[in-house]
């Protein structure tokens, strides 16, 4: 019989932290089907009260002890929240003190610095950096391309808009990116306006039949979608990024976190976090 | 005199979780200045020993003992790293073990499970949301609209289009936008186009003088970024989403993370988390 659990993130602040790494802890565990709360904002001791009585009702709903995931900064809410029926595991409390004597500094104990909008210029460049995305997608414009941290070169729908704006949201990065098109096969040269930016370029690449199936969605039973002619282009894209001498990863079987995490590490650009 | 410390990040996988819970720690301690330095896939014995002789090197470089956070799931890996001359953190053994006894079931302690694409249609999912959040981006298209999760409303520049992107990319929410603009103004009504979907609407507002900075950057000294029509367009703006029942957020201060946080749980949208 499958084992059912409720699982709360609770947090002061957005519970994105929690939520995600609530989420990498469950997926250790198999066989096990996990309903999924997530209680952001939970910043006063009245609003912790609520949670707790959130969970207990919970705890009582016949699915088992809850678990309840806490990156909960402020320690009052903190102690109420802890008071419920749950299996509380706590993000800030267990890590601030050895972190502290580590520093030998005091922490501020402030609710909201983590995904808060503190610093106007980060997030201006972050902001910056999704506008640079929208207008260098698909090769629209050549425009301050010089600006770019990264240009993706790849066939259409190779996944390299999606990664361009996750590399802008999550890590304040710029990246434009081209498709490598018919024409391009033809001369068998990376379109003229990226030579000079060698560098910076990075290939995604994908396996025919997962790209056959991604147009067809797109365009039905078109020559575009076509198996034959998906793996033509696939075949003539990395032949070209080859001999342009162009790296490139495979996205068929990756998250969009791991092909930016890759493209950041290989053309070592700093990462930041918002 | 400020303290500086050597920060890494160890992950078997893309080390955003690590980064993420690590930097929300971080950002308590006021007066110390962190180097922050992500590494990313340590995911065999010798790329281990290779972390750690990089944060060896760092223990002698004169700013104090390393700080190391780490979502390692190998435990041979972890093993390695731990042995480093630094504050070792870890956020996988320290929760997995209460997590096993709480469940009664055993980890399957694989690595690269958190954002590794397991699931070929919830990756779908999240690739179509952006492509709706583009397809839907300031009004473009009417079509398919009553698919949207989401319809943002507002004034240009507002933070619809990051806000939009973000709900894509982080939650696999389908996000519209619409432009709120002078003729919407005169007539002192929502776009027709908009009636059908009250439920689905939400405003975002902004402070105008930063509406003002906003737009200056994009068009200086012109009708658009002068502070009276920003003044005008903000209350025009408001006044109408007030007379048609729309909730707003104002974004002067708030990060994309906290909007988009706000705007799933008051229009009750389930939140997955990629």
């Amino acid at each position: 019989m499958t084992q059912r659990r409720t699982v709360f993130f609770v947090s002061d602040g957005t519970g994105i932290t929690a939520q995600m790494l609530g989420h990498s802890l469950l997926t250790q565990f198999e066989g096990v089907v996990f309903n999924q709360v997530t209680l952001p904002f939970v910043d006063s001791v009245p609003k912790a009260e609520e949670c707790r009585e959130r969970i207990e009702l919970e705890a009582g709903g016949g699915n088992g002890q809850p678990i309840v995931f806490s990156t909960l900064v402020n320690a009052e809410a903190r102690a109420v929240v802890r008071r419920a029926n749950a299996l509380f595991l706590d993000f800030f409390e267990t890590f601030i003190d050895p972190l502290e004597a580590g520093l030998g500094v005091k922490s501020t104990h402030t609710v909201g610095h983590s995904h808060a909008a503190r610093d106007k210029n980060q997030y201006q460049n972050r902001i910056e950096a999704v506008n640079f995305a929208l207008a260098h997608d698909d090769g629209a414009t050549h425009r301050e391309l010089e600006l770019a941290d990264v240009i993706l070169v790849g066939v259409s729908r190779s996944g390299k808009t999606p990664t361009c704006l996750y590399l802008a949201l999550q890590f304040g990065v710029k990246a434009a990116n081209y498709p490598l098109i018919p024409e391009d096969f033809s001369r068998m040269k990376l379109p003229g306006v990226l030579q000079g930016y060698r560098g910076r370029l990075y290939g995604l690449t994908i396996a025919p039949e997962r790209l056959r199936e991604i147009r067809q969605e797109r365009r039905p039973n078109s020559s575009y979608s076509d198996l034959e002619n998906c793996r033509y282009e696939v075949d003539r894209a990395e032949t070209l990024m080859r001999g342009a001498g162009i790296r490139w990863i495979n996205s068929t079987t990756k998250s969009i976190e791991e092909i930016a995490t890759t493209i950041l590490r290989e053309l070592k650009i700093e990462r930041q976090v918002y």
